[in-house]
């Protein structure tokens, strides 16, 4: 849940400077560079083995899409987190058979199951530095548009020379504001299976409550099988296919970890903001982060008063109740952190200092000190309409019907185009998805609780100065002069009656219709669409331009970070940006307040403890019946004087980690990562060591279950498992 | 807060064995017997030392009637809580001057300000065993009222030898159900001073949120003085009285204590269950407590829906809030610890080892058999009107013009009998607290918000079984023919609008009127008084009746107890019954939940932590800056890295020994202890060691407060500190 990729993410685009014990998010090719501390902190293999994608430990490492996994068989057996794996096993359960609530096992393979359409195991295969070729064409004379077009063109030329493979899917990702560019090819599996999960009560014990909270004692943990064509390339679901035989995979630590050991987590954590200015935190923690919490609590209590519990328009919105929740909750942690800490004042010295270190040097300044004053520009002009992007952007994410009707209407505007020149999203490569999104729908959206939003959140938006408002958006729901709800209530009653967009046949007609078609439609949503489509792309342009200028000078800016971090010899990791990563630290309890002391390890007992019998807090009988009898096996561990559940490492994680494997300094997997403590959840913006602590799931605890209450022998006889 | 005796005491009048570590509240007598037990825990003093009540270091220690407290220079100044002041500092604040607020320092003994009204210092100087007087003249053939008389006169004989000389305070108090009677003798010092207390944002920093609860930052001290007449004997409040001048007084330790160091606590504990029977057990737990919680939250609603907060209705009642929801919090802890743990299951079973034990051998058999079956009889009958007993008790708390009432009726009856046969609270030695709680009543008083919880417990009173309801009541109230709520309103209001008891000059005079009087009366509580008394009065006899009987055998069930002990080498500790009791063991922190360690010291940091700037977290503006320039000063301890703020110990205490000097393995002032953690609530039933954790203030802190915020140095130079 946590630490699975932020969907919506409004947050725009980097400031640290003094390199942290055990902060670091670091690129393969780097940890050469970082030998020392890795071997200091207890590292046994050579660094220079975790730089090779291909071989072993990273060649066991895949990514999900917003979460890591690792094979842990030679028969394509992949481990993740159970809230990694939780749509598939939704959607494998019925009333009658209801795999969330019972857990599911497959005893052999002909019962594996299906994971929801759309999964994909994704097995990085090469990274290829393509700074020159992206940025060869680039001049200072260009437009912030025109160096946009040009990186997005280039990109889009290296990912479909990448891509005439089919097997692959490929990208190029932007490193420290545009620095560097790299080039990730992907194997990417499509017929990814279900093989087996605990029941909910263990796999997301202790359920929105526990979440990002230590202590914590959830089995967060489940098992994919990747399958591919007799050719054993990457296929579509076929009966006929074969389990996929990965080069390496991981062996399973059934020892585990003590107090102070090194672990390391591989895997793709999401976005971090380490190394943003000053004026960039002040205005996210004191503006844009209040502004998201308070929306986001308005938007629950839109969904909640305009739907009972239990009831089906309830149902449709529980994910967006959970996902709102969720963000509330992390926002209000960061906020709080924010208010408590001292992350504002050493951002400002940060600041200081570097221009202080910049202006101590004629070449120095000449170098970086334009990009150092036109960054800070930058960021005020991107911050004036802040608010509005912000309330857009949740209109967006509120609003399924304005949104698939302007996504419709773009894709009829973009296939005017060569497949090449359109615009990320409308793309061949992209109407798989495209076609997903559109059939998910129905599954999510209720008209009255959507247009309860919509009213909230367009009441916000009349609110803001003229000069802000887009007048197009003002003109279609009448509030161009003067702004009335009950007439803007009328308004969206009459358009969400009118609209067909609501049926899945509908939309999916849509998707082959002309820009012309669109233009005579009667369809209330097609007409907001049509009608604001000049003002939205004006929007677009806007930001494009800006984004080109942060472009031109953000790079620069990250060098002489990189420069001033380098006179006091530290290296600098980027920020998270969903590629492969390596954190490496220990196992390590904290200090969550003065007088407590947050101890490393949860024992099943904890379990017992915690238990209500009423969900998130309802272990299985057979479970509680095993800790009561005191039934450990071989999975006992003197020091703590019980199974592991769950323990505190001090690596730096972030969303799109969940479902890695944390393997120790000989690189067998000792358990997986799957939440950071609440502590910690500023440290996107600002890594505290003596805070920040990540939340795994023990390879003890995992196999305890599954050998004594799941039965799960076949699984455990499949890995490879040492001592 | 939490500590001070309960005012409101429904439980009525016991079962463990194996003692565990730092279990037991001991009589300074008992000492010798445990003395392996002390020098191995690291006591450095003969415990025989400590037996002596009129040397060093009992003859320092004092009760307030309540709290404990100990004089800290030859001066008569003394140390306890700040909640245990709290009274007399609320007392002497006025809107423009308000001491609760700013804390009070008197620079010289002539700006010390008079205590309460009622402010007493007890020094006890002689415990004299009792129990053959008491004893001798019982006999099996009594009736139960017969053996209550009997030990009720024996002992106000006694106490009124002891109270000849009219300087001393003397009350016979019963161990082990009866077992034992000693008669305490203590002189009573009547002219009580406020000398210091910090601001109530230090001395009750936490408030209500932080009651109870670790981690702790409360700097819960205030200082008093003794003062006597010029011939050195008590007297009443007069300018020309003297600072007393204690035999004994404690040196203050500035260097405070390790984890792990011996401590000790010398006071006055209020009230334990440790001996009751599984039956007395299981009825509390399940029944009483559900019941006592559940009518103190609907009191608290009734108090909250008829005052608003800020107006004079809900000032006049903030106290009965504020003791209302720490008991509601203290109950359900207490229910909580208990559903979680295994207290019934270990009661149970030792109620059957002690069976067991005594079956073994016909002996025992012959000596403990009877009682044992007998005392579970008694039990039983007793928990039969439990539920009645307990609505009775409530109403008689909740109004004070039904009790008032009843009270000054009572007292017509009493005085037509000689002063020695009087009812206990009614004899002249009572009429001075008599006369103070009638004058007490405006203060705490609102007719429409009293009604509520009348009508609240009456309407629950009637759905109890006809056969369990007092006719007199019922008949009364016009509830004898059926239950009707707006009847019982009116009613109510037309008696509440007639009644002159809401007076205090009404009150004093019917303090001197006849039974006559009460009879002829018009006054409609008046006549309630009158019409019940009889039936009243017979609840009181089966209640004396059945108290005699207990009387009978609780103290053979005790002896049983004792000797079942003895044959497995352990000594037996009496319950609390607010005498002098030592408790020692360790300084050393806890697991409260399973992944968490609650560390023995708080820091200065924590308080900064904490603090919001809004009570309860509102702490002085010029601590805060102490505390982030680092001015530690000489009470910086290494180990913790700060000034330590309070600390855990293992010791066994309960209400009524908030104050008590925390004495280190010299018998030297470490600190003070305020308070038990969350966990150990359920303590006053069953101690256990792995959580039942005392809080302590540390010295240091202290100190520190005092010389760096309040600059009390008159204070730290009349006390006698030691490194």
């Amino acid at each position: 849940m946590t630490m699975k990729k932020l969907l919506i993410s409004l947050t725009l685009a980097c400031m640290t400077s003094g390199l942290l014990a055990d902060e670091g998010m670091w690129q393969p090719h780097q940890l050469p560079t970082i030998e020392k501390q890795l071997k200091k902190a207890g590292l046994k293999l050579d660094p220079s083995d975790l730089t090779d994608l291909t071989g072993f430990p990273m060649g066991a490492i895949v990514s999900l899409g917003g979460c890591t996994a690792s094979f842990v068989s030679d028969k394509g057996l992949v481990v993740t987190n159970h809230h990694c794996a939780y749509g598939s096993i939704q959607y494998n359960s019925t009333e009658d058979n209801n795999l969330l609530e019972n857990g599911f096992l497959a005893k052999k393979f002909s019962e594996e199951l299906a994971a929801a359409p759309g999964s994909r195991i994704y097995v990085t295969e090469s990274i290829t530095n393509v700074s020159n070729q992206i940025s060869s064409g680039l001049n200072d004379k260009m437009t912030g548009n025109e160096r946009y077009q040009h990186i997005d063109s280039m990109s889009k030329k290296l990912v479909a020379e990448c891509e005439s493979d089919k097997a692959y899917r490929c990208s190029v990702v932007n490193f420290h504001g545009g620095l560097e560019y790299y080039l990730f090819k992907q194997l990417t599996i499509r017929d990814v299976r279900l093989v087996h999960a605990p029941a909910k009560s263990i796999g997301k014990y202790g359920g929105d409550i526990d979440n990002w909270m230590w202590p914590r004692h959830t089995g967060d943990y489940a098992f994919y099988r990747a399958y591919v064509g007799k050719d054993g390339k990457p296929a579509d679901f076929s009966e006929e296919n074969v389990p996929y035989e990965p080069a390496h995979h991981l062996k399973v630590n059934a020892k585990g970890v003590d107090e102070g050991d090194y672990i390391m987590v591989l895997g793709y954590p999401g976005s971090t903001n380490r190394y943003r200015t000053a004026s960039e935190v002040i205005h996210t923690f004191t503006e844009s982060y209040p502004l998201s919490k308070e929306l986001m609590g308005s938007m629950i209590d839109n969904i909640k008063n305009t739907s009972k519990e239990g009831s089906d328009a309830r149902i449709k919105y529980e994910s967006m109740l959970a996902g709102l929740a969720n963000y509330e909750k992390n926002r209000g942690s960061m906020i709080e952190s924010y208010n408590k800490g001292t992350t504002q004042e050493r951002k400002v010295k940060l600041n200081q200092d570097l221009r202080k270190w910049v202006n101590d040097k004629n070449s120095r300044q000449e170098k970086y000190g334009d990009a150092i004053e036109k960054l800070d520009e930058l960021v005020k002009q991107s911050q004036k309409t802040s608010k509005r992007d912000t309330l857009l952007g949740y209109m967006g994410y509120a609003s399924q019907m304005m949104s698939t009707a302007s996504r419709l209407h773009r894709l009829a505007v973009e296939k005017q185009k060569d497949d090449m020149d359109r615009e990320t999203g409308y793309q061949e490569r992209d109407m798989n998805r495209f076609t997903q999104s559109m059939k998910r729908i129905n599954r999510r959206y209720d008209p009255k609780v959507e247009q309860s939003m919509v009213i909230n959140l367009m009441s916000r938006y009349a609110q803001l100065p003229e000069n802000q408002r887009v007048d197009a958006i003002d003109r279609f729901f009448g509030i161009d002069d003067g702004f009335n709800q009950d007439q803007l209530k009328a308004k969206l009653a009459t358009m969400y009656g009118k609209t067909q967009l609501d049926k899945e046949d509908v939309r999916l007609e849509w998707m082959n219709k002309s820009v012309e078609d669109f233009e005579k439609s009667n369809d209330p949503f097609i007409k907001y669409a049509v009608a604001t489509f000049d003002a939205r792309q004006k929007l677009e342009k806007e930001e494009k331009e800006l984004s080109g200028q942060f472009n031109s000078v953000r790079p620069k800016y990250m060098e002489a970070i990189i420069a001033y971090n380098k006179s006091m010899n530290l290296p600098v990791y980027a920020d998270a940006n969903s590629t492969l990563r390596i954190t490496y630290g220990n196992v390590k309890g904290y200090a969550p307040v003065d007088g407590m002391r947050a101890v490393p390890f949860t024992t099943l007992e904890g379990i017992t403890e915690k238990d209500t019998g009423v969900w998130p807090f309802n272990s299985p009988e057979k479970q509680l019946k095993l800790i009561e009898d005191k039934k450990y096996g071989e999975f006992y561990d003197k020091k703590v004087g019980s199974v592991p559940v769950n323990y505190l490492g001090t690596l730096d994680i972030t969303g799109g980690n969940s479902g890695s494997p944390t393997l120790n300094n000989k690189a067998e997997l000792v358990g997986l990562v799957f939440d950071g403590v609440y502590e910690s959840i500023i440290g996107d913006w600002d890594y505290d060591p003596s805070l920040n602590r990540s939340i795994h799931v023990d390879s003890r605890y995992m196999l305890w279950v599954m050998k004594y209450v799941d039965g799960a022998d076949n699984l455990i006889d499949e890995m490879d498992i040492v001592d």
